[in-house]
């Protein structure tokens, strides 16, 4: 997506430890017209699925869901990464590991919510070693429901996660993918 | 917003201990159909008003901010709950306490993001105790900028927060207030 890459040549920097900062229109300030591009974008890479709900995670993943589910006229549900009291009991859990972090934590989504006959779409903000993309997926097959596709913003090709679910067999869909972050220096494939 | 009371009565549930779940749509699965008839009525709501900017706090309120901006045709920004490697080192913080949690937590938001010729409207999902939105009052008041407006989805009119806004000036609007929850029914103001 050309308007994608300029939009991260313009805005994005390197920060620390080779982290893609973006937060100008997607992780901190949400620049809403620019995520309706996006929302149009993926409509158009998974038009051919008939996708019955959007699957994502607290809390970047929240808005580019809200704004892509307006294109696919369908609800949004996010997993919930915090213990909740407002939560059902009656939750499929999947355990995901952040690299970032160091540590392993639960992520968690109501029964009521996903459903065997649910045909999913999974987006997400980044994909960097693929644990949160499994996580949801594990949920969705836990549910019976089918994984139609991921879509994700920016794919870190330096790691692991694009390989791994590809591998796996999922039907993933990156709207950028970064080639490498050396010299602090954005470089697309 | 006679539709929103409809929707809390089909959908929501009075769970333990008095929250009202409205997780079907609001909190955990979002009708986004119905979120833009949200965000039509806070446009409506703070028509007279001029906005550069909508704020909000992570996690529920991002998607109604984010459907509600397109109205604004205005960025969102997400004040931060938990620290994160992404965020810059330069923040204005303000002390939230939780109720719920019984303990006080840090919320932040980039100097960037909130500027001194900013007029922001603050847009939660629900007022109870009103410590988040003062939270977020407070941000904007240390950014220098003005807060036009707080709109809230859902208040709990038998809880202090509207009356400690309304109180010290603030021009608050909630789309329905609820009146009581006792012996578990929903009974509007």
């Amino acid at each position: 997506m050309e308007l994608l890459k300029e939009k991260i040549l313009k805005e994005g920097t390197v920060g620390e430890s080779g982290i893609l900062k973006v937060d100008s229109f997607l992780n901190h300030q949400l620049d809403i017209q620019f995520l309706n591009e996006i929302g149009k974008e993926f409509k158009e890479l998974f038009s051919d699925k008939k996708i019955t709900k959007i699957l994502t995670i607290e809390a970047s993943g929240i808005a580019i869901a809200s704004i892509a589910a307006q294109y696919f006229n369908v609800p949004v549900v996010f997993a919930k990464k915090t213990e909740s009291k407002n939560l059902d009991k009656e939750t499929y859990d999947s355990d995901v590991y952040s690299f970032t972090k160091g540590k392993t934590y639960k992520i968690k989504v109501s029964k009521k919510y996903i459903q065997a006959n649910d045909k999913v779409l999974i987006l997400d903000d980044f994909l960097a070693n693929g644990y949160a993309a499994l996580g949801l997926i594990n949920i969705v097959e836990k549910a019976g429901g089918s994984v139609e596709g991921v879509g994700i913003v920016i794919e870190k090709g330096f790691q692991e996660g694009g390989k791994r679910l590809r591998e796996s067999g999922v039907n993933l869909k990156s709207l950028v993918t970064i080639e490498s972050l050396e010299n602090n220096t954005i470089k697309f494939k």
